[in-house]
Parts: structure tokens; sequence; C-alpha cells
């Protein structure tokens, strides 16, 4: 039985979370996949005779026998060789790791069960309304409920059009834009492009280039979008509160020459935006933390890019399994001769860097911080972890036609 | 009326730092400008009828009066757009920010104000005594009174030559150099020229290299300066507590080849350094935090080096406004095919990076460290921040014999 | 009287350590000098009527008499030049300082004098069991008990093969790797090969590529060995916790062709890992805190490679005196024309960094973190330092006979 066909009807979908497992790695339009994935919740089909649900893949889950019999066609046969054995000991039931290994356990299974799809989406585009010859954002400034993790209480947060990160703004080279800011704040704040080359008074710095934006009044920054690259835009006011609380978010910049773009340049078929933080609500990729953190799920072959921006007050070394990165830009300006391949990357707040990624083996390949304590703690991962997922093409079942939801901007190559 | 000429007589005269205001932003022999800066001092004319002052390009300060009338002809034609709105919305007077903005502002207008040139001024070059074909530096080794800002109470800090940086040692590579040391503190110490190639005596390591310099002596470091570039010298002898007391100066080694030296290879016409601290006396850039640092100040289209050193115990990521920062060199060696362009830029403790950054659009640009609590709290900006200010020629105004100091050391190119 | 030579009776040999300072700088087979190594050794001579030790090269200890005439014909002219004269001073006998030299003397004493051959050596190479083409490492995961420094009470630790940094696993590009893990713990564990690309299901992720392993179990990680260069295996499990209690240890993959190894391609004569941690047992290189720490011991002229790795959770800058580094690979990836040169490297957790130095400066050369409260405190220096010793061949005397062992492990370059 292929559970992962639109009209499965696994026992999955019973829980309180119906559609969300079956379309957990899936991106809208962008993936026809669900090799490993499938092979992960083909594992989650109830048993009275077996365990709940086992992930990874077939071999590892060998002495599952519902894991097995579900999992083991899908399985990929490099790494399905049986006798690897960590399952063939009898678990110590005296062992202090229990309560660790089940919740461990547990927040895995949220993850790959689609927890992300649970929240509101990061790193939406904002379509410009475009006037004659200015592409016009307009944004508010709010007070805003925002959950880390669908199971926590929300925490009280700011952010842009109610979202953190706020929405994706992108645009083209040699755009002129207007962002207009509605403050609904009860406080004072500012915007500052940064990266963002702009004339003086559109810096967004309160008492050195503009007054402060009051509460219920509105600021324009307007400028032509002359620096290419990897930006940010965020409060520069009260700004370790203001940008610990959220208020912060990506700004893109295509370069004007298409052949520049990562699409065309590298050949890249995702671009996504990974915006992290540290400050209120704890370790955040894109303003959620483990499990809900929303994987990134690529084909067999697939080139992705993904562009770090660290919003926080720490470095955080992000480190990929299964596939190096290359590092091709930083803060926006492209590394030509400096380039690098590596596979764990420190970021330093406020820097950005933009990494293509080859996702040449097959997967579910960790993708965290490497300051472990950021990542993982006595009841398992949690904050600064999500995962590449490389689907197998031979494994592939197409469910977009399951509405699923994008988990990362795609962002617009024409702005 | 211009209020920046050498004799005007505005009522900023009259406060207590008498002709501190008027030199704020000037280097003597450097500078002919006074555009952006002029908006600013413009703004401090106080006036019965309206807010005692507002910084900023005259489009933000639009709304306040005096500003508007005494700035507008200074504001740059590109930011001097009147409906950018920040300041025509009425402050919520019950807003819990009043008190933040209001300290906010003052902590600015002091910066602006030339708060740095209250105290004696970083780095200031120490010539040579020469010696046949030796370069003798004669330094003490000092209990000092250190104030990070002149409304605060002066720390207990250590100083060479009573100064925290000590005084800037420039040779060229090649010379032989003799320094000599007298320890003047109650405590024995030892000296260590940081990424200088010298003879294993000559390390400043005690117990190691050589005894530890006693209370009452002196010791000479005594080797050819075989290393050009940005380096260091600073205790290296119960280090934590010495360097984090201010026992710490920079050393630089020009180039023999002139054509390597940045005012021939870039055509940079000043050369800045740098040092920050986050120890005693909280963060800091060369020995004072905002607003007592030094801003740089530049005339536009001119071109600067600044070498960034770090002798505290945290990275700390530079981030300039306006204008990307290209990087040349790292410890003193040339980056070569390895040098890029960023905005923000992390150093780490005992490394020293050297940026190129070519002023090319006016104002007042933001100049801090990116992990946000180190420049901002709920008082303002403090600690690491400073700004890059361009001066526009169109509105220069020649301030040089107003008799202005020169806040950043320019470092000779002949040693 | 040459103490160093094998049949010398220096009093050295009565004291509690026989036989250690007489090896302690010295590497079996590789070595043939005692430069600055023979002065410090030299000053140790006990004699009744001067201070019982004094480092450093002859000139600083000028003043001692007993250090004067056992070094002074080992000491580089360079160097020796008699009027420096830290030591010509009386120490003031009332100065606070007084017990911070004492204390800082004598661990710079004990490091001297071989502290770290007290101690098992670490990232000892453990040789593979062929079977047919593949290389069979067998290993135990177990609680030990570790010392970071012969002298403080052991920390209750965990470690591969009983050691902390586990036994180092060299292999060759291309060849086949089976890894069994015998998890001995009460805990359960799995492994992860960092920086290595293998199948999804031997990446060592418990609940999403493998079960976790029991308690009794064991696991075996099997993959072709395809990524070359300097990679780590560790605990990818309650990792916070695991890898902070010692589960880590080097993977280094040579490359196949024997023209890109580093004795080939930099005529490296040394290839050494330097794994660095910061929690339990606190800062640690290779496992030991100063004074433990091994010193890497060159001849003058030799040319070697280190190769940085990670695995606490701060970055750490190492800085060596004396020298500069070649930086010419990250993450296992050479550097190309991204290959810089410097004195002070921040590594990040999780990151691996080759550098090659040309020891071309003989003396003893501090090397430690630039964070320097990771590296001196108020007894002197502490955690992570060592130094790199230079030997001159001038003065060299052959020490092969006397047994000493191998500070560092040399990297096979045929796996």
């Amino acid at each position: 039985m292929d559970i992962l066909s639109p009209d499965s009807t696994s026992a999955v979908d019973e829980d309180q979370s119906p559609n969300l497992s079956r379309r957990g790695f899936l991106r809208a339009g962008a993936l026809a996949g669900g090799g490993i994935a499938a092979v992960a919740l083909a594992a989650c089909t109830p048993s009275a005779s077996a365990p709940k649900w086992t992930y990874g893949p077939a071999a590892a889950a060998g002495a599952s026998p519902v894991a097995a019999s579900a999992g083991a066609s899908l399985a990929p046969a490099p790494s399905a060789a049986p006798d690897h054995g960590a399952s063939h000991a009898p678990a110590s039931s005296a062992s202090p790791a229990i309560d660790h290994d089940a919740n461990a356990a547990a927040v895995i299974k949220r993850f790959l069960d689609g927890e992300a799809t649970k929240l509101p989406l990061a790193n939406e585009p904002l379509k410009p309304r475009v006037d004659g010859d200015t592409k016009v954002f307009e944004l508010t400034i709010d007070e805003i409920d925002h959950r880390i993790d669908a199971l926590k209480e929300p925490v009280k947060a700011l952010g842009y059009n109610g979202v953190w990160p706020g929405p994706l703004l992108s645009v083209v080279e040699g755009d002129r834009v207007k962002a207009i800011f509605k403050n609904n704040l009860h406080e004072t704040t500012g915007v500052h492009f940064h990266g963002q080359r702009v004339p003086n008074a559109m810096d967004g710095v309160p008492h050195i280039t503009q007054e402060p934006i009051q509460p219920g009044a509105s600021f324009t920054y307007e400028f032509v979008a002359r620096t290419p690259g990897s930006h940010m835009y965020h409060s520069h006011h009260n700004a370790t509160d203001q940008v610990g609380r959220g208020l912060l978010g990506a700004f893109i910049v295509q370069p004007r020459d298409p052949a520049l773009r990562y699409d065309r340049l590298n050949g890249a078929s995702q671009d996504i935006v990974w915006i992290s933080n540290d400050t209120l609500g704890g370790f955040t990729i894109n303003g959620r933390g483990f499990p809900a953190t929303a994987p990134i799920v690529a084909r067999l072959g697939e080139t992705i890019v993904i562009r770090f921006m660290n919003e926080g007050t720490m470095m955080h070394p992000w480190h990929l399994h299964g596939m190096p990165m290359r590092v091709v830009a930083r803060d926006g300006y492209p590394l030509g001769a400096a380039a690098f391949t590596c596979d764990t990357l420190g970021v330093n707040p406020g820097e950005r860097w933009d990494v293509v990624v080859k996702c040449d083996e097959p997967g579910a390949w960790a993708f965290h911080c490497h300051i472990l304590p950021h990542a993982e703690g006595p009841d398992g991962m949690y904050g600064m972890v999500t995962a590449l997922i490389v689907q197998d093409k031979a494994a592939a079942v197409s469910l977009a036609s399951a509405g699923a939801p994008a988990y990362e901007c795609v962002i617009p190559t024409t702005g």
C-alpha cells in the first residue's frame, strides 16, 4: 500500500493533525518526490503488535516489523543492509536514557510529521504594488502573539505585517522602491535596510538620519535598489529589544542581469531564506524552533541556494550533513575567487552568506547549529535544527495535488 | 548665518564645552568639509520656540522649524524629500518609549557635538628617537585613571605612556626597532609584539622567553621589523587581567616598498586604527564607549583604510552602514585573491583585519558592532558604536583653521 | 655537562617524574634536536646557590647564574644580547604579583618538564583490520576516568576505546570502511562521521537515520571514504552531553593521489591533529589542559601541518607566536585561491581548518587561544595553551634513543 498517495486512508489521518503528515515534506509545485520521506511516513502506520512508529531508513528500522514491512520497498538499496544492528539489541529498561530517547524520538516524529505546517509560513513574499516606475511595499509594524512551536504558548512579540520574520521583500537591482511602514506599536521605531546602499536620510537610524516613527505614524523609505544580493530590514531603534522581539525580515535584490541570478548562474531551482535569531523564543530558524522548523525538501539531483542571515546576538555555525555547501556570496557580494566549500559555516550577527548545495545524496540530512547546546538538550533536539530531505527520484510519488504548502519561500527571480 | 565658520558666535559656544561642538567632526589638515555634519551642528542652534535640537538630515527634521531653517540649504538633495513623514505624527505622550527616546537622542547629541574631543586622543603616534640605524621607542607602563566617557567616573586602568590604547608605534619594514618599557606598576609584566616575527627572546612571554619585568625595572625589546602590516603590542603576563585593564596598543609596520602602502596601493588618504575591547569599561573602541567614541570623518570621494584589531574576549561583527568594506588584509598579510567585500565583518580576539572604504555616499553612517546588546540598551546606543561621517564637497566649509584635533591617528607612511 | 644526552645523570631524574623532563620535547624518530628545549631543560639543573630553575633563553636568564652557565652556549646568538634587563631589577617582595608569578612559573615548569608525557597520548592511530577490500575499525564506547592534568582528580567522562579524544581513524580516499562501535555505556548513543559523505543510513542520527545503539549493542557504520580531508566522528545523540563528556575523535581521509597529501604537496614532515573542547574539564586541547597539553616539537626548517578541529561550544581563535600559519583547507576542502595567511585563526564549533607552518625561527613559541580567559588566569596560564618548540639544528642533540614518546600523532599517509 502506498500510504503517500493522496487518496490513501492510513490511520495517520485519524489523529489530531489530519493531512499534515502526508504533506510534511512537500513543497507545492516544486516537488514530485517521496523517497526517504516516504520511508519515514510509512513507518508511522500504527500497529498493535509493534512500536507505534519508527523513523529512519528501513535498515535501521529492520527490527521493527511494521516499519520493515511498510518501508522496505522504498528504502534506498545502499543503506538497506540489514546487519548494522542497532535495533537488534534489547533496550535496557532501567536505563536513564529511556526518557531521553522517548522524548527525543517524539520531537523528531513531530518534525517529520510536518509540525511546521501547523503554523503560518515564514518569509512569504509580499507582492508590491506597482506605481509608475516604483514598487511600493506597504507594511505594518505590529504587536503579535508568535508561536515558536505549535505546542508552546505564544510569546508576546513584534512583527512586520503581523509575522516574524516579516514578509520577504524581493526586487530587482535598479528598481525604485518605496516601503511604507505604519507603526502600530505603542512605542517609537525606525527601519534600517541592512546592507542596502541608500541615501542617508533613508538609512533608518532614529536621531541620526530621521526622527523616530511615532506610534500611529508612518514613514516611507524610498530608494533605488542598487545593492544586489541578500539583505535584511529590521528595527534600528531600541534594537536589542525590537529586533530581539521579531522586527526583522529579508530584503532580496536580484541582479539586474538575469544571467547572474542563482537560477541561471548556478542552476538553482530553490532559493531559500534562513534567518536565525537567539533572543526571545530561544534558538530559532525563521522564527521557529525545532520541531516546528521547516525542513528543506529537494529532489535528488536538484541544486538549491540557501541564504543564511543572522539576526541574533551570537555566531551560529550551521552544519549540513551529507553534502557540502559551496559558499558563493557574503553580505550580498559575490565571493569570486574567494568562494570556498565547507560543511560547517559560522555566521556572525548581521552577516549574510549565500550557499549552493547540490542535492546528490538521498535521505533525511540533519542541518543544525553546531553549538550543540543550541540544538540538543536532555529531552532531545530542539531550537536550531532542521533537515534537508533529498528525495530519491526512483521512489518519487507526486503529491503536488495534495495541496501541500510551500515550507520555504521561493524568491521570485523577476522581483 | 553660517555657524560653522570659525568666527561664528553661536550660543553653543556658551555651554560648558566651548569650541567642542564646532570641531566635532573635523580632522586637522585632512578635512575641508562640513556637509552632513553642518546640518547636524546647525540644528544645535538654540531657539526658544522650538525643541532645543534635532539631528539628522533636513528631511527628517522638516517639522522642526529651527532645524529646517538652519539646515535646509545644506541638506543633500536626494534625501531631502519632505514627505517621508516620521516627524509629522504627534508623539504619544503616554508612551513608555519617551524616556528611551529622550535618552537615546541625548547620547547621540553628545556624540555629534564632539564628546570624543573632551578626552585625550587615542592611538597618537609616538615619534621614535633615531639612534644610528635604530628607531628607539621609550614607553612607560603605568597605572592610570581612564575615562571611557567624560561623564563617567574614571576607571582604575593600565596604560602604556599613560594612555589606553598605548601610543601608536609605526615603523617601516626592515627598520631596526628598540622598544624600552619601564614598568611603573606594582606588579610584574611582559610585552608581546603580537603578529610580529621576532627572535624568541624578544617574544615577551614571561617564564618562557624572559623573566617577568619587575616593578621599577625596564626591558628592551629589540628586533628588526620584518612582518609588515597591522600588529599589536600588549601584555602577555597575567594577560586576561592586564590586557583587560588596558595594556595594549597598535604596532604598524609599513611595507618597505612604498608602492605597497595603502596610500599608494589604494589611494587611501586616511589610515585609521580601530582597537576594540570588551572587559574593563565595557564595550569600547579605542578605549572609549559611545558617545565618547570618535567618529571617522571623510570627504565625499575620499578613500580610507580601517585596521580592526580585537583586544577583547569576544568576536565583534563590525557593521558599516551606507558603504561596503573591501577586506584586503588579515593579520597583516595581504589577502590577495582571497580578498572580499562585505558590510559586516566579524573580528575574533587577536585578529587584525584591514579594510578599504570608498566614501562615496554623503551622510552620517552608523558604524557599530552588530551584536546588538554591545551597541544599544534601554537608554539608547552605547558601547561599540561610532559613525563614518562623509562630508559632501558641495557643502564643504573649511574649518581647518579652527584648530580641530585629529580624532583618529593617521599612520605615517614613512614610519 | 650536556644533561640532555641519554646517559646524563642530572638531578632532575631524581624527582618524582624520572625520565620525563629529558624527553619532554621529543618525538620518537622524528626529532634530532635540542636547541631551545635544551636551554630550558638545562636551566632545570638544581643548584644550592641559585633559584631552583629559570626558563627561557639564556639572555633573559642572564641574571640567574645557573641558567647562564648551563644555557649560555646553547642560546641562539640573535636573542642573547645581555642588556635587555628584565631580571636586573630586584623583585618587589611586597608585590601582590609574587604569588601569581610563582604559580605562573610553576605551571610553565611542569609544561616544559614534559607534563604531557605523564598521561596517555592522544590521537593515537588505530590500526584497522583488513578484511578483503575493507578496513575494519573496532571501537568500544566507554565510561572512563579522564585526567585533564596529572595533578587533578580524574573526571567522569566518556571515550572511544577508553580515551578522549578517541583513537585516530585514518584511511585513504576510496577505501571501504567498516567501523564497529560496541556500546558499553548505560545509555543509548549513535555515531556521526562529521564531514564525511555517507549513505543516509550511515549518518548516525538516532531516530532519523537509525535506532539508537542500545547499551550492550553494537552498530556497524559502513561506507566508502569519499570525502578527503580532516573530519571527525562523534556522538550525535544527546550530543551536548555526550560530546561534551568526550565522545569525539578525528577521522582523516588521505587523498587517493599521494601528490595531494601534505607530505608531498607541502613537504610536511609532521601532521598534527588538534581537537579542542570547552565543556567537561574546561578548556582543552586533545583532552588536556595546560600544562598537560603536549607541545609540538619541530626541527628548524621543518614544515608541519596542524588540523584544528573544534568539538566544543565556543569559537576559539588560535594564535601562534613567531611564525605565521598558511591556511590551506577548510572542513577538508582545499581552499585553493581562497587560501590565506594569518597568525590568529578563529575556529568555530564543528569546523576543521588545516594550516601549514614553516618552522623557520628557533625557540619556544606560545600557541594558545586568544580569548585570554581561556588561556590565563590569576594563577598563570592554563587551559588552551601549548607551545611550538622549534629546535635549532646547530644545538641539536639526538635523543631518539632515549625512547621519547611521540606527543602528537603522525597521520599515516598511506592509511
